[in-house]
């Protein structure tokens, strides 16, 4: 039975989520992975979003892009957390997905990433389900740490070799 | 039975629905006017949108604003034309509303008119409708003759009193 | 006889226009594309425009980038719909283009789709004749039902494969 | 003991802040809230966000305009899920906050919502919490029902009064 | 006979236009000044713009909100200087006129001053027209020089007063 | 002596200048063309701009890119037209550039053209010189007609040998 | 003897530069303040700039709005520290002054504050002031926790009063 | 002893703050350079501001991309100068940053220079530093002469071989 319920309106944007499934897969996250279109298959999304509950699935990661509707319209049909990631786009950046995602209307709330912010929907997923289960907030410290150490290195890499030659290795 | 439908995902939006709905009772076209929320009453929203075909709806004119997903989500519902009006916002001026019903992906196109543009959307249903109908097309041509003659009027008043006079009227 | 006038302002539009093209092809919907620039050559394009009516042209699609006058004053001059297709611009990444063409003032409203959105245009205007055309309209939804079996199969690979395969495949 | 902590960054910022403190009110989740700087009161700041976990809060809503550093600080410092609530700026009309908030590096996520959204934003906690809390999922389903019929009442009234007499009483 | 031409799309735009006129008089350069549609009365637009030369107008100064036409299309039809203004717009900012004024095409150019610069409009032309007139570039080099002696006492009054007195008397 | 001088803060600059100097040289408007920094050299730049008048310059066209103030400042110190062209920036697509030539506050107005409009400057200056010099307004018609002509052989192109023929030889 | 110069091009400006005046009032750091604009009067500009190391001026702080260039201008002739203050504007926000403001060329840098950011500016000139006169550090310090105090003291407030209340106050 | 830190969140700023070392090297100025993330390592990141000053450090440079809160983070920590370079993003071109940076609350300025600006936030420490340092002032004085030198050398050379030879070349 999965806890995260990862949606995609487009095998486009596939990249991208599958950053938030490795995150998922990382911290022993149970998670079913659908490309489901609320605007070319309004009535299997609608089927979708209203059996996930049901399903035992607790958050719903969805991504798109431009008029980005799949985010939203999830938070319509499932009465449990929602993550939207904004699609980075050719033209406008992604600024399209950003605020077709974001600004949603009172009731309705999108916990929106960055754009294109795959790994991050991944992580806040954690969080989430972390509030309750107190062995995945630990995995989560620990990650967080190793995040940190990864900085530490880094810093100490470039202050040993000094910037010309780090540059060199880039 | 009514040719075109009116939508709006809140009443707020009324005072730009209304000149929509102005512009058809100047034509004689049927309308029926709705509030209905994509996003806080999902299933009544869908039954409206795929019912509307059988009702004898040929066109809806949908408005929204910021996560604007009413036009877009009518249009993957309804098989004929879908009027899109973004609304302005008191934050991001209506640029939100725009993107996110402009920027529809390959399949599902909404017919978007300008910011607040409620006349624009019935005199857009009304060319829609008049492709089919030479009477409503007569009617179409006399009002665009009309705003013309305003214009002259206009210009002839200016050239009459001059534009300090002008402006002191105004 | 031709029921759709494609119209652009310039050859470098023709890779988005053709998209439209390609749409009313499939329909089986007539139609005639010029290269007309309202800005280099507004004795012709006055004559293209207002001619379009008397030689039968139901809706005009017009494509246009910049500062995009083309969709309308096609729809100043042409009484029924005018689908504006906004280019996308290598600098302001077809923001100035959406802006020209959606922002119409009222009277003289222009059907804008999306930046670059080619394929939406033809389905637009096939929508819009498909208001007084039954048979027109059933091959649209046959078009629409054709979208959604291709979203189902790639779900059903995507979960056939898995995503890590999925992605080294595209 | 509180279960969600709300901060903001500046007292200017309460009014709505105060929209999510009601929605936690009306569905019975305790909370603190503390105008915290991270700018003018590091210190402060970095021993509130890093005794939060200790005092049992599960979530953070952290609201805070233009150059909005206070919700992606929480997020550095405060293990499970931190709110993000862009407010809006005079100048700018909160872009700046939004970018702020939501474009959070990979490690870091913060759960935007909309600018101003601080209905949502208690919204989006409660259902946070509620992945863990069938009680209080229940709670917001019948929240979400109360939005609903609002919806429903409002389009009763529309179409029994019309629309100019609708207009009038707004 | 007029040396300029003043057009506006609508006498809402009146306001900034009036400056242009004001200026225009100060340096006792004629104009003619007329609200015509290109988008409402695209014929009455045609033959004025035609007609120019003729008539000896050496610029046309042409004002535009929104979906900005007006100016470019003077520029189609004119072969001297065309002067465009973007009208501000309540939700833009008067970023949509300024775009569909300044992007032209190459081989029509607009040249344009700053959104509601009508004043600069008017400085501009009687720059170009002070080309060919000595005299004229006479008086422009004393309205400057006035500007001049304008900041000049201001800045006297700011050292005399200080600036406390001096915010009390703004 | 040179009728227009060309200057750009930086040679970077140069192959959007020398569009406008093809032009001039088309119509055989002769020019000067410097690499002058108004930021890098002021003294130089003073000197340039307060002396152009003297030499004979009747029209400047000055490119500048991100905060450019090199028209500005020209037309600041010369009292004949100045022609701007914002040059395209690698991260904000030209906006800065354009923002900072064409909101030039009243009394110094600057006649901007579009992003990367180096050939439209150069059209635009002879629009201006032509105002007073008859034979190079029959050579700005004829420059026009070609353009008109282009187009046409374009349109007669496409429909001999049909879109997708052209597209491959695009 | 002044440390700092304060200028603006315009007594418009003159409410946000006393921000910065009242800041350096308060650390005892002496000023001068003057509207000098960089377009209006070249000259006296370019003889204020160039004075100002004599006079024994250390910073120069320069507010400006729309196509701001009198900060960018000051530092391309005053070889220390001009810290830039970008005016909010009714069209765009500001956007246009910080532009014009903050993408200053290699070699000519301006240290930009936010928009009507002028209290800030005055901070920020005390700050470069204070990396040689530890007095000054330790006015900057003790008014920095002061400015904690603030914040210290609206939180206890709203904790003692409540939120409800403390709304009521505003 | 350094007397400027440089700091970045992430070792892929590096190329840009490279480029502020290379001018501080040119002068003379000593420094140290550190890869630290506020997000990341908030700890650490403490640390290092709040003993910056101990180690007799006189300003800091920070470089941050998309939500960039480092900058302001520094200059909440740090009572002298904090420089902030905004870091272009590839998907909203460095605007992100930008405001984030730039846009600080009242109290806690940061000095903003250009997206990408590293070397002129070198130049501007150099300045920073030369308010009380005379032998300073003279580098920075004949650097930017050199800068003059190059802009003059560059004029020299497209004056004797002319646009299209100097195009060629580059």
């Amino acid at each position: 039975m999965a806890q995260v319920g990862i949606v995609m309106g487009s095998d486009s944007d596939l990249p991208i989520m599958a950053k938030a499934a490795d995150i998922l897969d990382k911290f022993g996250i149970t998670y079913e992975m659908n490309v489901i279109s609320a605007h070319r298959e309004p009535d299997e999304f609608f089927e979708y979003a209203k059996s996930a509950e049901d399903k035992g699935i607790k958050v719903i990661i969805a991504g798109a892009g431009k008029a980005a509707h799949l985010p939203g319209m999830c938070a319509a049909l499932f009465p449990m957390p929602v993550i939207g990631i904004p699609m980075k786009t050719s033209d406008l950046g992604g600024l399209d997905s950003l605020y077709s995602i974001v600004q949603m209307p009172t009731g309705i709330p999108v916990a929106t990433v960055a754009i294109n912010g795959g790994a991050n929907a991944g992580i806040l997923a954690a969080k989430i389900l972390a509030v309750s289960d107190p062995e995945l907030l630990s995995k989560l410290k620990a990650y967080l740490k190793d995040l940190k150490e990864q900085v530490k290195e880094k810093d100490k890499k470039l202050n040993e070799i000094g910037y010309k030659e780090y540059l060199k290795e880039q």
